[in-house]
């Protein structure tokens, strides 16, 4: 899934970006995703002690279990001392006096369906509020619509009087999570789908095996999570109790099995159904793989029809995804009774073979009474038309899909992986490209689409801040109206979500110091804050340079104890002081406060190598990042001199043009796999500079 | 437990920290508590993913869960991916080739009792480390000693060529807990008694029961738990888990039930035990209240039989603790029947009565096999040897228990929830004062202390940062030898300390921002940022102030939602200030590095009313505190000037002495309970530049 097509593709996406930004609804309310239509009213309504919940209409259990996360989250949100949220106590059936009331129409379906209905109207006023919804799933995202309204006020806990309809823009829309090269434990799964509810995604894809780990417990196959998971993995009893947890939180979870790829703790047990001799280790290092299943035996087809039939029953989700990416056939090219398979068969090369691969699995699969979800690499002409295409090349793979007939979700511009910035995945939009010249009935083929976290750099550790919040303003793409597109309206909306989502029991902004810690060891409060200023303005190298740049081969023994594993995947110090950067040049550098903010940036910076390098003498941790450490000060120094010379009106000389050009050259390089954000701010500070008139 | 004699108590702790400074060993180790002998070596041990654990001797299942815990903290500390960690995988009992090799030669008692032996010897050398105790609570206290050790080095991790010989000072060193007044579910208790382990404490008194909740099943009177705990109560069978829990840690677990006060809770369920009429209910204010059990009717003492027959056979200890505090004999008073009681058996005063009561309640926890540990007041000439005085009233009265031949523990100086810093809970000695004159037979009565966490501003937000990291100052007190006393080693231990705590779990940092993010609400970064700087220089204020200067009656019902909420009860950012001006003062101001870091500080306090200001247009709960921004940016001026003035050579002027003493005269009183701790440094700066010679 990594062509360097997705190089050019992020190219163009940072490119959608500057296109016109529109205007948003109601820019004053933090809400995330952004509803679809929301129309203030006047007055709020005062949260206090009382608030009290009540359900009309259908109701389920569900409903109930809903109400008490509601009040937990009302909790944190305000600390109030909630009269009416012991469980048990709150949603009485006495709604007339309730502070907010839910109605709900009728019940969902008994196993979440693409499609079902989501939507909910919400009304508060100063008196009260009412949520209407079909179902419970629209209970479930009106809730946190409502939560979200909540906010501390000159008066008190509020929230704004409103009326609100909304329904999602796409029914499919999900979060990829990878536990196989990096193990994630359950409870970490379950704050992550804690975050999903809160920014109403309904998918979590569960990316549950490859060639470092199988980590499901199969009865029928043990071998494969015996000997293909170091004992890192989930009980069938684990996996029931997490689909019941995201089922309360109006998410389906579609389990993966990439195959014939992708395999190799496979075969650690279940050599037999490899195509190459055994025997075979899990996979310590990242990257693709020779191994592959061995698609002319039958062998592999009856073991796939029993493990299927196992796994199709513990999950009841319709789709079953069966990866089917990166297979590079060297085991197939290697073995002379697969060539000898493709002859008879009149199979012309390992693209064909591996498509009868898939055929045989799909049906597998529709024989046990699912539908199939791939990559790009099943979808083959022919196919049946209940499959979903996931993909990972773009839109145009997923407008040729849907001219096809197919469904399909896009992932490509949505890896969280990459690191890239918020907006800029914000800005990838499924029905762009070649998919924006679709009739209507093929763009309602596209169902959506899903973020992916892959783990090669991830661990319970840092998983929620390579995740968060970055993930909420993919939410927001794929839930609200097309035309909510302003970043800076995101941004703003995005930093209270986080803000919110720490509630949840996230850790996307609490790991950060708590690893810097590691890293420091015990330092001065100096040095501590030193090796703070720096990693606050770092974000690790984007998309797949960390491979590229790695001094020694990373695997899944490396521990991810750097500061490259520690810092933000979107460096918000950095962000500020470029934008502050722009404001300041946008005023002719007239604003002496803004001035002088930079100026007190800048020399921060500057004199931030003396503790730094006086820690790295202590810490082969932070001794890594010497040589950014001295590239911040020298930037430090040069938008220093760069805004002296902008307000005494003296331009720089050549010779100081030389010189920071040079040291800006030299900061723009990574560096053990660090970027260093405000050099574009400076370097523009340098540029305004440079010559008469001063500031252009 | 709440005298004026505290405060004068206080006074003598503070005292006590101006004593001379003893030295300390091994500065460069961040050990804590401090073991009593440590022999640095050459070299250090590298920590590395081969890291691995044998025992030898004796074993048990205990130990092999503490090897878990040990590698879990391990992997926190180094996140390397150690491959001998998976439990069941680690501790292979062929020791000879592992890291550290744990030899144990007998085994504890069954239920942990009062001075079994807890040394250790551990010698690490750059080939590998030994730890040998005698007993498996010996292992447990060795086994943090050398998770202390490893520490990042240039080198990566490491642990220092080291011998210690260690055991305690005390052999009961406790932290009391009151989850009555605020409920604290079993997930913060557990991490509490982690950090417990972690500091080699080694007694949880769970204080269960208080006007405000009875917060344990009872089957014989299940109206106690039903009806007086708000249904917030801990289970038989969580109770059974959280002393598993606390045993594998080498903790004891003493339950203590407040009586013949403090138990409106249970009058709720059963107001036939009380001297007043009913009825009851649950008490939601704070403070000492006239409801008491009728100690004169027999009913009363079937009652605490059955209750005490139930309760003692569900905690295992040897001790039981009866609390028999602040009875203000109102209801005794009022009721004609126990007033003709007093008179028949010739009892002359409430005090009296109690005493008999006591006896009384004394003899049905004797006769359930089990010793009594009391308050103060159940100290009565003639009650049985085995009783434990835990005193809030000071060493005087634990002397006065050793001379007449009865055990004692001190928790006066050791009130967490007073706000004290480390450093005075630090210097509080139970040897001291009245106690210092014992006899060495009478000395070895004191059994050592408790700090004590009492809980109406404590929730399970904010109890961690309540009880962290002080309580290891506390633990240190107990646990290492007395000429273990200099408060800049201690801090400078304790600081590492708190950072290796969060790897446990504990909040006590990470809330903190958390809060002050509910706080401000949707911010914009300056503003935020004026908030914390604001929150960083101050503390509430101290001992019993806050409720003497609440605005309006605290209840439990009162969120705990503000700026006096979320602080830290030690500032750590003011401490650091004080002690900067200090050393500049020490060096006769002429360190200009030191000058330019005072100044940044305080031109950072001058400039940081402003963007606090605008976020208090926002947010009554900024609001609150503008006065003290107010200050903080007045303090921040004078700081400034004087600062000018001493590096100028131009003394203030008589008009800015007078301006600034003014200023700071204002800035120290507390406002909305909180007080700026840099006013004392500024003042030492401003009476330096007040007259020439400048800085004396």
């Amino acid at each position: 899934m990594r062509p360097a097509a997705l190089l050019l593709l992020a190219l163009i996406a940072t490119m959608t970006i500057a296109s016109p930004l529109r205007a948003q609804s109601s820019p004053s309310l933090s809400l995330m995703p952004q509803p679809s239509e929301v129309t203030p009213g006047s007055g709020s309504l005062r949260i206090d002690a009382n608030f009290s919940l009540a359900f009309t209409g259908y109701r389920e259990a569900r409903m109930d279990r809903a109400a008490d996360r509601f009040f937990a989250q009302l909790r944190g949100e305000t600390a109030l001392v909630l009269v009416h949220a012991a469980p048990g106590t709150h949603a009485p059936d006495s709604g007339a006096t309730a502070t907010l009331k839910v109605h709900t129409d009728h019940a969902s379906k008994e196993v979440q369906e693409v499609g079902e209905d989501e939507s909910y109207t919400l009304e508060v006023t100063s008196g009260g509020a009412r949520l209407n919804a079909a179902n419970p799933l629209g209970v479930l995202r009106g809730l946190q619509t409502f939560l979200q309204l909540v906010s501390v006020s000159p008066d008190g806990f509020v929230a704004p009087a409103v009326t609100i309809h909304d329904q999602p823009r796409f029914p499919w829309r999900g979060l990829m999570i990878d536990v196989s090269r990096h193990f994630i434990p359950l409870d970490v799964l379950r704050r992550n789908l804690d975050g999903m509810e809160a920014v109403k995604m309904n998918v979590f894809h569960w990316h549950l095996s490859e060639n470092q780990g199988f980590r499901v417990e199969s009865r029928k196959f043990p071998k494969l999570h015996e000997l293909g998971s170091d004992h890192l993995y989930y009980t069938q009893e684990d996996v029931r109790e997490l689909i019941a947890y995201a089922r309360d939180r109006g998410i389906r979870v579609v389990p993966e099995f990439d195959m014939p790829g992708h395999n190799t703790a496979w075969f650690v047990g279940y050599p037999e159904i490899a195509a190459g001799p055994g025997p075979f280790e899990i996979e310590r290092k990242w990257g693709i793989f020779d191994p592959a299943m061995d698609p002319t035996s039958e062998k592999t087809y009856k073991f796939l029809d029993e493990l299927i039939g196992e796994m199709t029953k513990l999950f009841p989700d319709q789709y079953f995804h069966i990866g089917g990416d990166e297979v590079n056939g060297k085991a197939w090219d290697a073995n002379p009774k697969i060539q000898e398979f493709k002859k008879s068969h009149n199979l012309k090369n390992n693209e064909e073979l591996q498509a009868y691969f898939s055929q045989r699995v799909q049906k597998i699969v529709t024989h046990h009474g699912k539908s199939v979800v791939g990559w790009d690499e099943v979808f083959i002409p022919g196919v049946p038309k209940d499959i979903v295409i996931q993909s990972w090349r773009g839109q145009e793979s997923l407008a040729a899909a849907a001219q096809a007939g197919y469904h399909g979700i896009l992932s490509n511009g949505y890896y969280l992986d990459l690191g890239w910035s918020a907006a800029r995945h914000y800005a990838v939009e499924p029905l762009s490209g070649a998919a924006a010249g679709l009739t209507p009935e093929q763009r309602k083929l596209i169902l959506g689409g899903e973020s992916c976290m892959w783990s090669e750099y991830v661990n319970p550790e840092n998983i929620d801040s390579r995740i968060w919040p970055r993930n909420a303003a993919i939410a927001e793409r794929l839930w609200s109206p097309q035309s909510v597109s302003d970043p800076a309206s995101m941004y703003a909306r995005l930093d209270a979500e986080s803000a919110r989502l720490e509630w949840l029991g996230l850790t996307h902004r609490t790991y950060y110091r708590k690893m810097l810690q590691r890293i420091a060891g015990p330092a001065t409060p100096e040095e501590f804050a030193a090796l703070r200023t720096l990693a606050d303005v770092v974000e690790p190298v984007k998309d797949y340079s960390r491979e590229e740049t790695a001094t020694s081969e990373p695997t899944s023994q490396s521990p991810l104890n750097r500061v490259v594993d520690a810092v933000q995947l979107e460096s918000d110090a950095g962000r500020h002081f470029n934008e502050l950067v722009d404001k300041f040049l946008a005023a002719s550098c007239a604003d002496p406060s803004i001035a002088a903010q930079l100026r007190a940036t800048l020399a921060g910076w500057k004199a931030n190598d003396a503790p730094l390098g006086s820690l790295a003498q202590k810490s082969f941790l932070v001794r890594e990042v010497v040589a950014t450490s001295r590239d911040l000060s020298a930037i430090g120094g040069a938008g220093l001199a760069a805004i002296d010379a902008i307000t005494s009106g003296n331009a720089l000389s050549a010779d100081q043009q030389a010189q920071f050009n040079a040291v800006l050259g030299e900061a723009g390089k990574a560096k053990t796999q660090l970027l260093l954000i405000p050099v574009p701010g400076v370097q523009k500070l340098v540029k305004a500079a440079s010559q008469a008139p001063l500031c252009r």
